[in-house]
């Protein structure tokens, strides 16, 4: 709009150049003089902040850090600053991953990867982020747009896509590998993968490309008739992937990673998401900057404002073989991780209670392929991967219970599981 | 914008006739095509949805109620267009006012009332809500700005003044006596003052407010860490009010609910606030729309994902005047509300365990004035208001303990809340 009020102003010149009677001129300067107000005006409204090289501490109004970097001084955070450096990829940009995208953002994350092949509807201005006069518009392009007058800080990548197809998947799977942000990151060239999808082949895309990267991730759901979600955190091998445990959840009909069913409009609201999606990006704050305890499975029932939590086995029989590739990897990776955390918890003996989850998740070893899917069952109980306690839904008690023989608890756990989510969702 | 377009069309129009040679209309018509062309941009980009007069359930993607009426079609809501004839005051449009402010819009909520005398600064973009182009403007004119392009049916009041001055607490008063919006309503003007204020002054203007007009209201705040934060139903005379029980929390130096201290910068985060909110809209969707269980306090500790519900009775010792009269009419109208109750029971068979908090509050009962505030212990055990009973961190299990002695229990109890507090603070 400014290019083409400037462009105005040079035609009004020119006009004013070729008349031959100056009394008109005064004419032409009272429509400059609109032409100039309208600039001003447009201006002001595409006013975006600049950008920021440094995090700043210092506490003065137009410091739009100066909150989260009190986080170190509250002693929460050792050091907040390291956000800049880290990758989240969001898959499906909805009434979850919008809203998980904008909090990232706000917190100064490096770099967002957004994923949707999905448009803007007035339907969906019953949840929050997208407004009316974005409607018609692609929620990845809505949704940088935003994001960028928010803060410019964050580079942002937005791919217009559908992972469950062959080309979609094989886009995102060289998006995630893509080193470009930080080339010496090990690993992929995301920090997390967040699964903000409304269904199950959705999930079973990011499921099965982040067991191939070796990739953490976490998903989360929200149910149909909108009144409770889920978060869930998947690190391949060491707890459950997507693969391990649904068949028997789904079963149930009673969870919300259900199939999207065709024909349903399902019921959705701004609280029940903006909470999840507050729960989702908190747990990644945590998980990325190293704080509070990062919660492996965590519940929102709403009506009765319960929260359960509890941590799930990979399945030594799950039928995805990059989880069983990845379960392999863990277990013989065991004796070297329970070392380094051995001497972490040495170093800083103050946070003792901190949980495996906190550990590293690039060890950095390379692993014998064997292919068969009993192996677990020939190590010792106590070297069994990590993540395999069952916890009752009593938040505040992270204690594990003694791991008992493999198989037969795997199938114990989700039975219970099940009755949990009967009963989480019975009324 | 656009008037001021219109009128240079006007302007080009006038020169044009006064133009002696013809030759030069080429120009001014080249030049009002342009001022076409910018009107049609500045309306785009100020498109606005048109308002709707019914919400329909109809399912396409054109219907912006479509996925909330849902919510009947699915069993939690009987009547979900019954959102239109409520209005909701939300005291302080900040990190948690804001955010329930865009929710209960996007629920459609009927007139909703905002208070706050503040201006938008950069440094508080790290919440959700506010942008960047916006700073300096008051977070009042902000928000109803923001707030009436995503929803025009939402009849939305703002007042940019502070409830603690004396002419501000006056104005605050009238606002919430006047009934204009639905002039048969029973009590106050507002069905709920949601308190989203960052200070102890401002809490207590509010509960002398709400216990005055025996407004029923919801207190939400968060911590100065960022980290937890907690939502509370107060109902004068049912349950404690914000006198009968902070001097206790607040001496133990752990709760939110501390005075924001002078040259501290509190640390925010997106995350803990959009739960907070999430939740706190939550609950004021239930206890509107009359489904699920409404909670009377929900604490949200973000580090051990930790989420403590009790209840607290009303202190009878309570400093605040007006909630000494509210408690005693409370005991006098309990056999009326009794009764009303079992009434209500013996219909819904069903539904036997709706909790008390249901009730509706309104229960136009008129009481004799007596001031001796020990009138409490006169009463039967079993006659005490309602909304007594303790409760433990385990949300699931609604089960009230038996109500001891009146005075001992609520001290009790004020010292078990005060250790529940110290043990979810302590990290």
């Amino acid at each position: 709009m400014e290019a083409e009020l400037k462009d105005m102003i040079d035609d009004l010149e020119s006009l004013k150049r070729s008349l031959p009677d100056s009394s008109l001129h005064a004419s032409i300067n009272k429509l400059e003089l609109r032409v100039e107000n309208l600039t001003k005006m447009a201006m002001s409204a595409t006013a975006r902040r600049s950008k920021v090289k440094d995090m700043s501490s210092e506490v003065v109004d137009s410091n739009p850090y100066s909150r989260l970097m009190a986080l170190q001084r509250m002693g929460i955070v050792e050091n907040y600053e390291r956000i800049r450096e880290f990758s989240v990829a969001i898959v499906g940009v909805g009434g979850v991953g919008s809203v998980a995208a904008e909090m990232l953002t706000r917190c100064g994350i490096g770099r967002l990867l957004l994923y949707d092949y999905d448009k803007v509807e007035l339907a969906n201005m019953n949840r929050l982020f997208f407004r009316p006069e974005q409607v018609g518009m692609t929620k990845t392009d809505a949704a940088v747009q935003t994001l960028a007058d928010i803060n410019p800080d964050v580079v942002l990548e937005s791919f217009t896509l559908n992972i469950t197809t062959v080309q979609g998947f094989e886009t995102f799977m060289s998006s995630l590998r893509n080193k470009s942000f930080r080339p010496s990151k090990e690993g992929s060239g995301v920090d997390l993968v967040l699964s903000c999808v409304d269904n199950y082949e959705a999930r079973m895309a990011v499921n099965q490309a982040c067991n191939e990267l070796n990739q953490t991730w976490m998903e989360s759901g929200v149910s149909e008739d909108a009144v409770s979600g889920h978060i869930q955190l998947l690190i391949p091998g060491e707890t459950a992937c997507f693969a391990c445990a649904p068949p028997l959840v789904v079963a149930s009909g009673v969870d919300e990673r259900t199939l999207k069913r065709e024909g349903v409009c399902a019921a959705s609201l701004p609280t029940t998401m903006g909470v999840v999606a507050g729960l989702l990006v908190q747990n990644t704050l945590k998980y990325l900057l190293k704080f509070g305890q990062v919660s492996s499975y965590l519940g929102y029932n709403s009506l009765k404002d319960y929260f359960p939590t509890m941590a799930m086995k990979p399945n030594p029989q799950c039928s995805n073989a990059a989880c069983l590739e990845r379960q392999k990897e863990c277990i013989l990776a065991k004796p070297a991780r329970d070392a380094a955390a051995k001497a972490k918890m040495e170093a800083e003996a103050s946070s003792a209670t901190e949980c495996s989850l906190h550990a590293d998740n690039e060890w950095n070893i390379s692993v014998v392929d064997d292919s068969n899917p009993d192996s677990v069952e020939a190590t010792s109980a106590d070297a069994l991967p990590e993540g395999l306690t069952h916890e009752l839904p009593n938040a505040d008690d992270f204690k594990k219970s003694p791991a008992p023989g493999p198989t037969d608890t795997s199938i114990d756990d989700l039975d219970l599981l099940r009755k949990q989510l009967e009963a989480l969702n019975a009324d």
